[in-house]
């Protein structure tokens, strides 16, 4: 029996076939052609986590003949950021490495609180600021990287209201999956979005802009280059990076901390919750046995603990070759491909914890001003 | 044949009958009781253009213990105002005289641009501007009148956004005629209008607020009276104060220059436009010819220069009863009547403009800040 699957905005569930998404959305693949025109290739792009886009050709286009050209990512503020939402400022921050642009990060408190029934108000705005210290933490330039929360940089509402007034609430509906007993907060949210995404062009002029993003949230992209040629904004259809879904512990198709706080991997956990959480509910491509493990090889497809060391933490790609060889081989046992991804997030994450004090020191460099 | 009424919030055509209005809406007579409880009664009070409330008489009791109190009255700009737009201002400022309250005076330029298709957002603010200087030459009191417009003092979204949390789509639609086709700023603007008139206890914490509205606008006080005191706010349900509506020049219900430039006084108008206007366009109630005047009499029921005298020039009740009987006796002919109202609206405007060009100087005793 096929599993069942989902594909909407706000659900995924089962397996996905990207290619054909490619063909359904009208999207383009990112092919060698494109990354040919990036030096420093960042696994998430080389490994084909990215792996479909729009108008990003166009983009290094521009770059290449000196013109202006910008990333937008933004965050919906939760409680704590697991490693699966690190994936869009990743490449953000390796794109603002290589070319030295500006990256901007809205992050919308205001849509996490019209969405979720019992979040306040106040923890809305609290969680956006604990997220912004994570997202600075990750290395970004500062002069050249500019946050700001909905509720505290109340100015977005400007743009915001000249998008809402080119979007009718059918378009919204049909778009966001609206229903009339959810809130009007939500339906204007869709405006909200646009707003963030056109916000570099509104603020430093018309330009090309692309915005990393999960392949699920493409119906925004499209909505919002739909209206960026209108008339009263005359703004540049912004660029999409595509990327695949990032699995969760439990080896599910999407990473996500609704199912269960154990099949992700917060960027708060401790030494020990990472070692236990891997240990015990990482989805493992090995065999029943050692000795079927040794005889029949392990599963990398499959392997979540493998998947991450991909996706995350090993970018040497020999190294990386190396673990796939051994692991399908039966020589690296699953134990062993744990024991190298429990070491790899811990230094990670202890690492980023320095990085995120230092983040309180420097957060005013980060929050956008006028 | 009867005439065809229409009363909604958005169109209002025919005869009303404003004692089944107060029956049907729920509200309650402004009576002799509360009456008694203001020393200087404003005409629009003393001669029934106010006639319905809610909760008013817990304001003149709040007060009278000594509790805080506000009074709150916006508007939506327009390239330019006239007479009828005056009536809460002119109410809300003898509120203030007396009662030495605050006046909170928010100016949705964001509803006018989302509801007007070719209101353009740089002149929804310059109108928004141009319209602050009228309301302020009116002769409120620095440091007790609190003016802003949405599109400048943005933090009002913040107050939105809470509102629209606990406002659904359905209400919102069913209340404010939404429809699909219209834009998603629309459909989110009913929290922002709750967010104008919480503003007052928003800002300076749980008080009587009351609201000097047309009879028409109701539903809309009714939706945030009704949101008030959801535990999110824990707001005192705001009072209203329900005008009967002002008849245009022609004679028709309600003035409203979206019929004609001429059913109209605008406060920009030259003397001569105001002769003109009043001599050619406001119905008479006099008759056809000076003998069947002279014997028979005017009706001043329904004879627009008397009614303006009544509503706005001529606040004296002694003089106004002898142009009433000398009328009605056809003692005073029409041009006579019309000749006392010009003269009264030209000194009325010429006094304006010079008040709105000291407004221009005090402007900022007036804005908004925290």
């Amino acid at each position: 029996m096929k599993k069942e699957s989902t594909f909407t905005p706000w659900e995924v569930k089962g397996e996905i076939n990207y290619e054909k998404l490619i063909k359904d959305f009208g999207t383009s693949q990112i092919d060698e052609k494109i990354k040919k025109k990036i030096q420093k290739l960042h696994p998430l792009l080389s490994r084909g986590i990215y792996f479909s886009h729009r108008d990003f050709d166009k983009w290094l286009d521009a770059y290449a003949s000196g013109k202006k050209i910008s990333v937008l990512t933004g965050r919906g503020p939760s409680e704590k950021m697991h490693l699966g939402h690190l994936v869009p400022f990743l490449v953000a921050k390796s794109l603002q490495d290589e070319f030295k642009c500006d990256v901007f990060i809205p992050i919308s408190d205001d849509e996490k609180f019209y969405v979720k029934e019992n979040l306040t108000y106040e923890n809305a705005i609290k969680f956006g600021e604990e997220n912004i210290l994570d997202i600075i933490a990750l290395g970004f330039k500062p002069g050249k990287t500019f946050i700001f929360q909905d509720f505290i940089y109340t100015d977005i509402y400007k743009y915001a209201a000249r998008i809402a007034k080119r979007m009718t609430y059918s378009t919204a509906k049909a778009t966001f999956g609206l229903k009339p007993e959810n809130n009007i907060g939500w339906s204007f949210y869709p405006a909200m979005q646009a707003a963030h995404i056109l916000f570099p062009q509104f603020e430093k002029g018309k330009h090309m802009t692309v915005v990393p993003v999960g392949i699920d949230q493409d119906p925004f992209i499209r909505l919002t280059r739909d209206i960026a040629e209108h008339k009263d904004f005359n703004f540049m259809k912004p660029a999409a990076l595509h990327a695949k879904f990032i699995p969760s512990l439990y080896g599910e198709t999407k990473m996500s901390s609704s199912d269960s706080e154990n099949s992700v991997i917060y960027l708060s956990d401790s030494p020990a919750e990472v070692k236990n959480k891997i240990n015990k509910y990482a989805f493992s491509g090995g065999k029943a046995t050692i000795e079927e493990h040794r005889k029949y090889g392990g599963d990398t497809n499959v392997d979540v603990a493998f998947q991450y060391l991909r996706i995350f933490f090993e970018p040497d790609d020999k190294k990386l070759a190396q673990i796939e060889k051994d692991y399908k081989s039966g020589k690296l046992l699953t134990g062993e491909l744990k024991k190298i991804l429990i070491d790899k997030i811990n230094n990670f994450l202890a690492e980023h914890k320095k990085r995120k004090e230092q983040a309180k020191k420097d957060l005013n460099k980060f929050l956008y001003k006028r």
